[in-house]
């Protein structure tokens, strides 16, 4: 890195200062800020990739996006369903704070509460056009929808794609419309057609990021696949060795090598931040075309590693490594802390923000511990990753379609970087361990009742 | 590609023309040859190097190896085990027409039959320096050494490294003495000292290298590690957050990174053909440091994905595509083949070979199906793959240290492209594919009977 970058980087690392520099009108070019790219996608297994192993899915942007950027191996959602995921990675908090504990169906009432400081608010705030391109899922009724949590601007549908009549697996066994696709406050489609959803997605983000490419802004890209059911486009479908799982994939990683090169062309990639990331882990409805968690145990609706651990790119050309993989680890709520330090704002000091700032992992200059991660089921905490260990506490047993958690006996314990695949229960040899994780359970559940 | 370069891969491809003309005679400059090194690692997984997905293991010069050469995504090992894996290897022939079926043990009286030709042999008619450096393991009287199956020099260990006293799990349960290395005939070293075997099999393949630069050379590298029991020099001893067995597969990255730099320091690189893969999938000793099958079922002493399919790297550059991942089929018997034609030789008549030229498949030129593929355990036929299905006639259900083999039901098919992981037999709702790899079975069956 030449001392030029290594300087812009020092000064994104210290708080955003390009743009808060901009941004307080002291003659720095209009053009210093930073734009945020956030693709996430849903249910996305950290194997499939074909840079993470897979064998017969062809991923060759986001190879090149791994080769162009930042690779961590260790990054975590605090939660592996939908909904609680999104909460966290949007407010930085952890569902038992924001109340988003549980999935969101067409019939429910609730949404992520007005109270709750979204990352699109807060970088709306500090001049960013913002919109929330794809599956929302933190309430569909009218005060929770994206454009009353932040975004100027909103096109996709507002829960699962699942959560329709016509889908034999419906998750909620109750009478529900048929899916509906919407743009900002409107359904504009009813059902949803969903096989050009990944491709219309796509060019929606296109356009919004062409309209601001003058001005900072926040694309947040949680695309519906390849959440149950699959759907492609004419041009993807029988494309993959994979099946139909391996074309939308494919539409996916074609997705991400249609925006890097939009950003190209606009002449805007030097100083944008592309992420791209997974919600949690691959389904695991039986029998059917779902995702790979590659060498790690479990899936989605468990805490094991396949259901948590997520695959994770950051590029940004110019201001972070290239074709850099770093170990340490992190969380889906850093993101807020992190981007709207890159901002130039500070996190909300009137509540308990739980991420914090990575920025200096991104630039590969950190070495410091990250603080536990409490991971819950719901309302319950199921297991606690602190430094190389993961603590469970309870454990999803998948004998039916979901699984049934259980009590484990005594808290297993697992060294995580040395048995990834959590197979070793290394609690017997680690007393100590486990008490100092379960004393820090026990300041945070006291953390948690003031 | 430029013109120069694909007219130099299509007189390789054409079976070697560039070294035929030079052997020949003709007055093409004698440095038009292509040396080869074929390191084989032991035991490694699917799923260990950091570009297959493994989070904490760093393989920084595989990944190099990668991004500049052509890595095949389904490439196998026909047998699960050491000695039947390095017969296929090196004759380009089934262990079952070769005779190397099982495990060599100290005690055993046998070895690779010296009516066998070895790859050695033929690369040794053509004018190559040979030189086998690691492990052997297919027979170590001295009528069955590397000295006397074509290799002009060896350096290593005659069987596994298990295969010695103090190691507790000692596969044979039999006396036997102290693990020997050896120098061509001559042990040199008894018990060998493990912890440098690594480093040492590098420097000395580096001095026979360098010893050769100016003529052809044929380097087998079939290093001892990651077999159990595990062992690291000093420099790397506890480097690695994936402990002992992590260790191990830097230190031998380090060792292929060490080459690759050697190639380019003696100016040789543009004529050397580098290949890297293992023996087969991942051991199953239970609460041991073993290594990961990524997405694959099974480990080795089975015939599930895990045990059969290897990483498989081939890197020559301006000769091969840089960074080209391919999904054609392909064996280790294949090596002897198409490493034969790249040497201006073809393959002997008087005998069944195996092995495919598949120059064309690295060149990225050829979409033409594999021929099928049998991959016995012992004298059994245990499983088949055909275009994208694999037929299990046998299982190995893994209850015991090595499991236990079973006979299906009825056999089992897995479309392996779609499912990788062999989770959903297919075989019901295809019985005319069965039957045709059952007709395929017969007729392969009668002419090993010829």
């Amino acid at each position: 890195m030449d001392r030029r970058k290594f300087l812009k980087n020092t000064l994104i690392g210290a708080g955003g200062l390009v743009l808060a520099l901009m941004v307080t009108g002291c003659g720095v070019n209009r053009q210093e800020y930073t734009n945020i790219v956030l693709i996430y996608v849903d249910d996305m297994g950290y194997g499939d990739l074909a840079s993470t192993g897979h064998p017969t899915i062809r991923t060759p942007n986001l190879d090149r996006m791994i080769d162009e950027g930042v690779t961590m191996t260790q990054f975590y959602s605090v939660a592996s369903l939908c909904t609680p995921s999104r909460a966290a990675l949007l407010t930085g908090r952890y569902p038992i704070r924001n109340g988003m504990t549980h999935i969101n169906f067409p019939n429910s009432e609730h949404g992520l509460p007005p109270s709750e400081i979204t990352l699109a608010e807060i970088l709306k705030s500090r001049g960013y056009a913002t919109a929330c391109i794809g599956k929302w899922h933190l309430g569909h009724l009218p005060e929770f929808l994206p454009t009353n949590h932040g975004f100027d601007y909103y096109f996709g549908i507002p829960y699962s794609n699942d959560m329709d009549p016509d889908w034999p697996y419906n998750p909620a066994y109750l009478p529900m419309p048929e899916l509906p696709l919407m743009r900002n406050e409107q359904i504009i489609e009813q059902p949803c057609v969903q096989e050009t959803l990944t491709k219309r997605s796509t060019e929606e983000a296109i356009r919004f990021i062409e309209k601001n490419k003058d001005q900072p802004f926040f694309c947040y890209l949680p695309y519906v696949m390849p959440h149950l059911p699959l759907h492609a486009s004419d041009e993807f479908q029988g494309q993959s060795k994979r099946g139909l799982y391996g074309d939308v994939i494919e539409e996916l990683d074609w997705g991400v090598g249609q925006l890097l090169d939009a950003l190209r062309r606009l002449k805007i990639d030097e100083r944008t931040l592309v992420i791209f990331t997974s919600d949690n882990g691959p389904s695991i409805q039986p029998n059917l075309d779902v995702g790979s968690s590659g060498l790690l145990r479990g899936s989605k609706h468990t805490t094991w590693e396949g259901g948590l651990r997520v695959p994770f790119i950051v590029w940004a050309p110019n201001q972070l490594p290239a074709g850099k993989t770093c170990m340490d680890v992190g969380t889906t709520m850093d993101l807020f802390t992190t981007l709207t330090v890159l901002a130039g704002d500070s996190v909300p000091r009137d509540r308990n923000i739980d991420g914090v700032n990575i920025m200096s992992v991104w630039q590969g200059e950190s070495k410091q511990p990250h603080d536990p991660i409490y991971f819950y089921h719901g309302n319950r905490l199921t297991a606690v990753r602190l430094g190389k260990y993961k603590l469970h506490l309870w454990k999803n047993v998948l004998e039916s379609t979901f699984g049934k958690w259980v009590k484990c006996d005594s808290p297993e314990l697992y060294d995580v970087e040395y048995d990834p695949s959590e197979e070793y229960n290394i609690a017997y040899e680690n007393v100590e361990i486990v008490s100092h994780i379960e004393n820090e359970i026990l300041m945070f559940k006291d953390q948690l009742q003031k």
